[in-house]
């Protein structure tokens, strides 16, 4: 699992900084998570070929989220694309999408999917053989999710010593590695443990910006392996962040310490700080395992 | 008159080349015309006052040419704008922008006042005490205009001895300014072209993209100082110039020497070239006084 970070910064695009998108690479799957203006830019920097991303992530309909959307679609299509594009978003999305490409007569040359969302309750929206994804409603000023990655158990690891010793049929090890237990010929039952090894531990990620403080999330994300929270003010804003619905990097190490997460991440900073330091220094009263977001920062999860 | 080249490569914004955005400064106005994805970031790359530009000229509704509005409106606000912000584009831009902003729930706390074009022919759009826009209907795969702008011709300027010579009295200054003759005390006329200089020769600008070479413009852009012309293909692409209906070199060439004007600008190039001289080169087989565009480049007009 890899989260790379093309954006971290709130509100306006600037010279050397970015407003949010970030790339989760997940077993192969390229998610791409929020999408505001120069994001297709970003990707270029970054090296990640654009025909990757199949599944594009929307928190909410504020600009510095989602500006940069119509135009990466607008790009896939020069570029030629054939894949099918899910887009995942706030109900919306869909008429500003759509309304654009229409007005410039341009409309894509590949299937382009929305699913609207509107539920104010966690809900599954995306599943394959391998991951998940749920949502997790925050509160902010418009109509906000979270998105919670999950990886799907995955099927048990043959022990290739034990079978070779049971002399068991090639046409067996998938019953096996779905953890069946086996019945030899002379009738012996051979127990599934004994035949694998316990799967690595699916990895979860959970990506929560914007929001205010909301301990409503901490069942929803309880134990996932990374958190990204937003936390857009320092303590000494604390009162604009309740104001305008964000968090502070207290309020969102409180999150992380009370879900009991491995690792937290902050990002989504106000611009009116001039360096992003005393972030991980609050944050870090509360919560020892605090990394901080960057532009073009990669972290292997 | 001076011109700042944001942007001037088609279709996707890159690295280091960015879609259409210029900003002409006239008579102390300063005029953004198109405004691509990343054109905020420009303009704070080229150090331009954002409060300075109370007026945005879009030519169609293609996204290397106006994507990068929506963001630019939204930092007007987040900076606490106050003045009232005017927008002159094709039909259809009001109710892009509008739909964003209502779903975002984000209402600029500044008046945003939009003029909508349809009209295939040339008409004033913008008219102050020193400077008037009109259009320049162009053909282009979606409704397109270019804008041809004009410094109105100024008031004659004071011969300051002559005044003194003749015992002229300050209160009518602004009539001898105005072209007005002056009688003296005892009746002798005194013809304006005694008491005045004449003052100095309007200015006018010429932007014309995306279009198709299209002859038809030649009479409305005829001896502009300048004129910035699409030139997005090189003659090697002669064929797929016309089917995406854009212009050659040489073709932009052709209408700058028709329409006589001093200065010929070549702009909007294709990102599939590696360099952009051979457009000078082969401009100048035609038009002598030839200039190429450059993202961040500026014009002494």
């Amino acid at each position: 699992m890899k989260l790379t970070i093309l954006g971290c910064y709130a509100a306006t695009p600037r010279t050397f900084t970015n407003p949010t998108s970030q790339l989760l690479e997940i077993k192969n799957r390229f998610f791409l998570i929020d999408c505001g203006e120069g994001t297709q830019v970003q990707l270029r920097k970054n090296k990640i070929k654009f025909s990757k991303i199949n599944q594009i992530f929307i928190s909410h309909l504020h600009g510095d989220h989602f500006y940069g959307l119509i135009g990466l679609i607008s790009t896939f299509s020069l570029l030629n694309r054939n894949n099918d594009l899910h887009i995942y978003g706030p109900k919306g999305i869909k008429e500003i999408i759509l309304l654009q490409l229409r007005l410039s007569n341009s409309w894509p040359n590949f299937g382009l999917h929305f699913y609207e969302l509107e539920s104010k309750e966690s809900e599954l929206i995306y599943e394959d053989d391998k991951v998940q994804v749920k949502t997790i409603p925050l509160k902010h000023r418009v109509y906000t999710n979270g998105f919670l990655f999950e990886e799907k158990i995955a099927e048990r690891k043959l022990n290739v010593e034990a079978v070779r010793h049971y002399q068991i049929e090639k046409c067996y090890f998938q019953n096996i590695k779905n953890g069946k237990d086996i019945v030899l010929d002379g009738g012996t039952v051979v127990l599934n443990n004994l035949l694998t090894f316990d799967p690595e531990k699916p990895k979860s990620y959970a990506f929560c910006s914007d929001t205010v403080y909301n301990e409503a999330i901490v069942p929803i994300i309880n134990g996932v392996d990374v958190l990204y929270h937003e936390a857009t003010f320092l303590q000494s804003e604390e009162q604009l962040a309740a104001k305008t619905m964000h968090t502070t990097a207290i309020e969102a190490a409180t999150i992380a310490k009370k879900a009991q997460v491995s690792k937290l991440i902050l990002g989504h900073y106000s611009t009116r700080y001039s360096t992003i330091d005393l972030f991980k220094a609050e944050a870090a009263t509360i919560f020892p395992n605090v990394l901080l977001a960057d532009d073009g920062l990669s972290f292997d999860l």
